[in-house]
C-alpha cells in the first residue's frame, strides 16, 4: 500500500470516529437525560483520545513525507496537505499543555457560567487568567510550527491560512464606514412607523410543524437529517445526516423561524459537501468564515430580503391563524430589517453586529499579544462599546461577560462570524449576477436556483482549495467589504 | 501499578466504547434518518473494532496472569474472573472467522428479510448453510477454549456457565407438564364469556403519557432514561442513561402496555447495578435469563396479576376516556390472562410460549450437533409445533421463519427465555415471602416494595456471583421447574 493510501485510510477511522462523537454530542444536548452527563462525559473523553491518537502516531509524519514523494493529483496533493495541516496543529501542542487547556477551559467556563448572571468578572478572572497563559502558550508553540504570529496561530484553527493583517485592513474599512451609515439608517427607520410585533401566542407544536416547511423549501432533506430541540441552537451531525437544534420561544415565532434558517444555511453546506471525498480531510467544510457565509446567506442575504419575506407572511400567517396589518409582508419586512443600537451580539441585527465582533477582534489581540491585561478587560470592552456603537453596558453581564468563547478557550474565532456575513454578501451578489431567476424564485419560496449555484460555487469544493481561491473563483476577487456596504445600503438607504 | 489496576483501566476504556456504541446504535433504531445508515455503520464498525482491540492486545493474557497472583478480595476477583472470560471468548476466535461470521450473519440476515414474507425458506437456505457452516467452527474453537460441549461454548456467550445438561432436565420436567396442563386451562376458559377487547382507538399521544405514567409508578427514573419510538421494542444504552423503546399501535393499547412494562422491567435491573462497579464486568448484568426473568417479573409475575390489574384499569379508562364491561378489572384479568395455541412465539401467552422456546432449543442444538440437516429444518418445525402445541404452521413464515436469531447468528440464546420465566416465577415468589405487602402495594400501582427486593437480592449482586449462586441466595435453592409451575397453576386453574 502507498503511503498515502495508508494515511487516507488512517483518516478515514479518524473521521469514523469523529462522526461518532458528534452524534454523542448532539445526544447530549438535545436528547440525553441529565443523569446521564457522567457518563459520557467518559465515553466522550475515551473516543477524543482515540482520534487524537492516529494524529499523534510516531509513524504519521513518516508517512505524510513519503506520501509527498509520490505521484498524487490535484486533489489528492490537497487532501494530503489537510492531512499535514491537521497533524501540525496535534503535533505542535504538547499532550501535558492539551490537557491543561481542557481542564482550565472546564473550570473557567464553570465559572463563567456562575459570574455571568452576577456580573462579576471579579470571580471569574483568576480562572480566566490561568486559562489565558495557557491559550498564549498554546499560540506560541503553535506560531512556532506554523510560522505565523502567535494570534494567527491561533486564527488557523477556525479559518486556515487566515492572517489578521488581511482583517485589520477588512476591518477598518468596516468601522470607519458602519458608525456613520448607522446613525443614517436609525434617522431614517426613525421617520418611519414602528414595526408592528406579532401578536398572539405561537404554540411550539405549530411552529414544529412551521419552521419544517420552511426548511424544505430550503431543500433541507429530511432522510438525511433531523431538526430538535436544546437550549442552545447548533448545527452537528456528519454530512449525510445533518442534526440540527432550535428552541421555541411560544411568545415570538419570528425570531426563531430565522434562527432555523441560519442553522439550515449551516446544515446545506455539510450536506453538499462532495460524496467522493466523505471521511477525508478535502472533503471537509472549508473554516468558520465560509462555514458562516453559508448560515448567512440564507439568513440575511435570502431570508430577510423582501422577495423571500413576500413568501414568509402567508405562510406564517397560515400555519397561526394570523390577519390584519402585522401579517402584512410590509410589517414583515420592518420587522425582519429592523435595526436597533444594543448591548447583546447574538440580538444584533447585520447592521450592529460588525461593531460587535470588531470590538473583539481588536481586544482579543491585545490580550493574546500582552498589550491589555485581564483585569482592564471591562473598560476596555464599555470604551470601545462606545466609539464603535455609542452605548455603554450597565454592568458585565451586557458586556464582557455575554459571550462563552473566551470563558471557553475559543480565541480567534470572532472575526470569522463578520467574515462570514462580508463573504455571504460577496458570493449573494456574485450569485445573482449569474443566476438572475434567484430573487424571483426565493418570492416563490424556492431557493433552488440559489442553492444550485453555491453547491456548485462553494460546497462541492470543500476544502480541495484554500477558502481565499475558493471565493476568488465564485466571485472574480478577494474578499473585502464592497459587497457587504453594498448590501446595506441598498437593503437600509435604498 | 499493579497488573489488575492496569487491566481495570482497559477494561474501563472498553466500557466507555461499548457505552457509546449503545447510544449510537439506539440512535440509529430510534432516531437516524435513513441517509445516515451507510455512515452509521462506518462508525460502529470502527468502535467495534476499537473495543475488541482491547481485548485482543497481546499483553492481556499476562496481565490477567499476573493479576491472578496479585492478592484480591472477592469482589475483585470476581472481576477479573469476568476479564478472562471476556478475553477467552475473543481469544478463541480467529479474525478471519470473526470477519466471516460479521459478513455471513449481515447476508444471511438480508435474505431472510426477503424470504420471510413470501415463506421462502429454499431461498435462504444457500445463506443459512453458510452461516451454520461459520457458527459451527465458532463453537468449535470456543468449545476446545472453554472445555465445554460445542452447544454449551455458545450458550455460554448469553449464559455464562449455562449447561445444556441442567437445561435439559428442567425443560424436560416443563415439557411433560405442559400439554396436558394447557388442556385443563383451555377447557376452563371456553367455559367461561371470552375477554371484550378494549373498543376505541388509542391515539399515540395519550398512549405516550399513559406508558410514561405506569413507567414511574414502576419506579423508572427519567433523570437517567429515555422512552422513545422504533420498529422493534428495545431496551438499550447504559446503567446510567438507559434508553426504552415501544411502538403504538393505535388499535390495541392494552398489548402496547404490557410491552413497555416488559422493557421497563430490563432497564429496572440496568439502572440497579452497584454504581460502584461501573464500567467493569463484574458491574454487568449477570446474563440473558436474569435479565428476562426481570423483566418478565414486571410484565408476567407483577404486571398480569390480578393485584396490579385493579390499578391498571381505571389508570387505562381515565386516560382513554373509558367506560363500561369492556374496562372492569374482571375483563383486564380474561384479557391479560388469555391463553392460546398459536404459531407465533412473540405473540404467545405465558402458558404457551415455553413450547415454542423448548421446539427452538432442540432444534438448534441437534444442528450444532449435526444431527439435523437444515434442509430438513421445516418439517422438523412442524412436526414439534404439532407435538408439543397441538398446531401445525400452515407456512415457514408461520413457521422456523418467523424468528431472526439463527438468521442473524445467534444461536444458543433461544432457551434463555424460558429459563427467564422460570427463574421470574421462582423469585417472585421469593420476594412476596420475604415481603408480604409486595401484592398489596401492586394493589396501589406501587412497586417499590418489590423492586427493593430485586435491588437487594438481584441488581446489586452483578456479575459479582454467579447467576445460580445469586438465585440460590435470593430464593434459597438452584432453579427448578416448581415455582413457575406453581404460578402457572395458581393463575390459570386456581
Amino acid at each position: 500500500m502507498s503511503a498515502y493510501s495508508e494515511l487516507k485510510a488512517r483518516f478515514h477511522k479518524r473521521s469514523a470516529i469523529e462522526g461518532a462523537l458528534a452524534t454523542l454530542q448532539w445526544d447530549r444536548a438535545a436528547m440525553m437525560p441529565t443523569g446521564g452527563a457522567d457518563a459520557r462525559a467518559e465515553q466522550v473523553a475515551v473516543l477524543e483520545t482515540l482520534a487524537h491518537g492516529i494524529l499523534a502516531a510516531p509513524e504519521l509524519p513518516g508517512l505524510i513525507a513519503a506520501a509527498e514523494a509520490e505521484a498524487l493529483g490535484a486533489d489528492d496533493r490537497a487532501n494530503l496537505e489537510e492531512m499535514r495541516h491537521a497533524w501540525v496543529h496535534a503535533a505542535a501542542v504538547p499532550e501535558d499543555l492539551v490537557a491543561a487547556l481542557a481542564k482550565a477551559g472546564a473550570a473557567c467556563e464553570m465559572a463563567w457560567r456562575a459570574a455571568r448572571p452576577k456580573a462579576d468578572f471579579a470571580a471569574v478572572l483568576p480562572h480566566l487568567e490561568k486559562l489565558l497563559a495557557l491559550v498564549r502558550e498554546e499560540a506560541a508553540v503553535k506560531a512556532e510550527a506554523l510560522g505565523v504570529s502567535p494570534y494567527d496561530a491561533l486564527l488557523d484553527s477556525y479559518e486556515p491560512g487566515g492572517k489578521s493583517a488581511e482583517i485589520d485592513a477588512i476591518f477598518a474599512d468596516l468601522a470607519a464606514f458602519l458608525p456613520g451609515f448607522l446613525d443614517d439608517v436609525l434617522a431614517r427607520q426613525a421617520a418611519r412607523p414602528a414595526p408592528l410585533p406579532l401578536p398572539g401566542r405561537f404554540p411550539a407544536e405549530v411552529q414544529r410543524g412551521m419552521v419544517r416547511r420552511v426548511m424544505a423549501a430550503m431543500g433541507f432533506e429530511f432522510d438525511h437529517g433531523r431538526l430538535d430541540e436544546s437550549a442552545h441552537p447548533f448545527c452537528g451531525g456528519i454530512p449525510d445526516d445533518v442534526r440540527l437544534t432550535t428552541r421555541y420561544d411560544e411568545s415570538d415565532a419570528f425570531t426563531g423561524v430565522f434562527g432555523v434558517i441560519h442553522e439550515t444555511g449551516h446544515a446545506l453546506y455539510e450536506r453538499g459537501l462532495p460524496l467522493g471525498w466523505r471521511g477525508q480531510p478535502a472533503g471537509n467544510a472549508r473554516g468558520m468564515s465560509l462555514h458562516e457565509s453559508q448560515s448567512l446567506t440564507m439568513e440575511m442575504q435570502a431570508g430577510r430580503s423582501r422577495a423571500f419575506l413576500t413568501w414568509l407572511a402567508p405562510v406564517l400567517a397560515e400555519a397561526f391563524g394570523g390577519g390584519g396589518e402585522a401579517w402584512t409582508v410590509e410589517n414583515f419586512v420592518a420587522l425582519a430589517q429592523k435595526v436597533e443600537r444594543g448591548f447583546i451580539r447574538v440580538e444584533a441585527d447585520e447592521v450592529t453586529y460588525p461593531a460587535h465582533v470588531i470590538l473583539r477582534y481588536r481586544l482579543e489581540r491585545a490580550m493574546i499579544a500582552g498589550d491589555l491585561a485581564l483585569r482592564d478587560l471591562p473598560a476596555a470592552w464599555n470604551d470601545g462599546m462606545r466609539d464603535l456603537l455609542g452605548v455603554v453596558p450597565p454592568d458585565d453581564r451586557w458586556g464582557c461577560l455575554q459571550d462563552i468563547h473566551w470563558y471557553d478557550g475559543a480565541w480567534g474565532y470572532f472575526p470569522t462570524y463578520t467574515l462570514g456575513a462580508m463573504t455571504a454578501a460577496q458570493l449573494f451578489a456574485a450569485a445573482r449576477a449569474a443566476v438572475p431567476e434567484i430573487e424571483d424564485a426565493l418570492g416563490r419560496g424556492d431557493f433552488r436556483p440559489l442553492l444550485g449555484w453555491m453547491r456548485a460555487n462553494v460546497h462541492e469544493k470543500a476544502s480541495l482549495l484554500p477558502a481565499p481561491e475558493i471565493l476568488r473563483r465564485a466571485t472574480g476577487k478577494p474578499l473585502d467589504a464592497a459587497a457587504f456596504k453594498a448590501h446595506l445600503a441598498a437593503r437600509y438607504l435604498g
